[in-house]
């Protein structure tokens, strides 16, 4: 018979595809949770924002990734976004769009069962640093 | 101790790439559930479909989002599935795949944690109109 | 009131993007469960792991996916990762973060609540064969 625990984290960003690697902050709240068995949901407020997994190395980090979305979603195209509202971060919608904002990950023995190489990272693709939040539920 | 509550929701699109915002039906979902706390898990029934969160405005709706799946996965190109099947929806499938069909939001207080700007999005790839059903499963 | 049981299925792949149809296998997980309503959580446990669904037949999943992810994020380019760690995986990793290695499906009367020709995969975009593990956690 499980139980849910509704928490968040926050933390500034520098934009731009910013990665940050926030593994550590979700496997505390899992931890503080108490529960043994479940599952955590991570879900990324904002629709700039994105959630994923990643061998977080700065080869990947820093470069990788980033030239990955440069590549097919430029920030300097002329996206119909930034011509309605004055903008300039169309690309930043995109990319969140496609990357997606929610990710549920099981624990065992309050251990996520995240490969050896594999964290939790949150992509902000604003064209801007910002405050963010994100939702991290536990349930077990 | 939570619960389960699973429902459906329905409508008809456009197709080809036809954005869709349901953040609305999926909210009355958790109205009527009268969890408080939980999430809610939407999944988008056939390998056509796509869920994500959006801005949702004319100018990411309508152009910015169908210009980007076109230029990376083009509705002309000679897929091999169109070949397979004398179809014409390869590039459909190969959207759906990439964007995924699955997302999950938490709520507290009976309200999704969605930032100011995201909404929850049906997107249907299809290149033809199609009716659709969404499952909405709410936990709480 | 739901509970929760934690399974793990296990198979080799042959990397490169391979596709391997899991639905069988996650069905019986639900099954084992005896749950009736609920849902699965599939995982993929690495960072060169991807989690989706397809309509699984041979002209999408040898071909087409193969070809997108090939002309969007080639193995052949030349990554940081690669350089970094004198690897050739630059681009599984790319992939793989972009994919998502979570997904959630709905189930009721013990069946996934799936399209007609819609089924769960597991794709390896790791250069090499490997050993992999799903975790795959029914709630109901």
């Amino acid at each position: 018979m499980s139980s849910i625990r509704t928490t968040t984290i926050e933390f500034s960003t520098k934009g731009n595809t910013d990665i940050i690697d926030i593994t550590g902050k979700v496997d505390e709240k899992i931890k503080e949770s108490g529960f043994r068995e479940g599952h955590v949901i991570i879900f990324g407020v904002g629709s700039t924002t994105g959630i994923s997994t990643i061998e977080y190395e700065p080869g990947l980090v820093k470069n990788d990734i980033s030239e990955f979305w440069q590549k097919i979603a430029p920030y300097e195209k002329d996206y119909r976004h930034n011509a309605t509202w004055h903008d300039d971060n169309g690309a930043a919608h995109v990319r969140s769009t496609v990357q997606g904002s929610s990710l549920t990950v099981p624990f065992v023995n309050g251990e996520m069962t995240l490969g050896t190489w594999q964290q939790i990272i949150f992509i902000d693709f604003d064209t801007r640093p910002r405050s963010r939040q994100v939702g991290v539920q536990v349930v077990g």
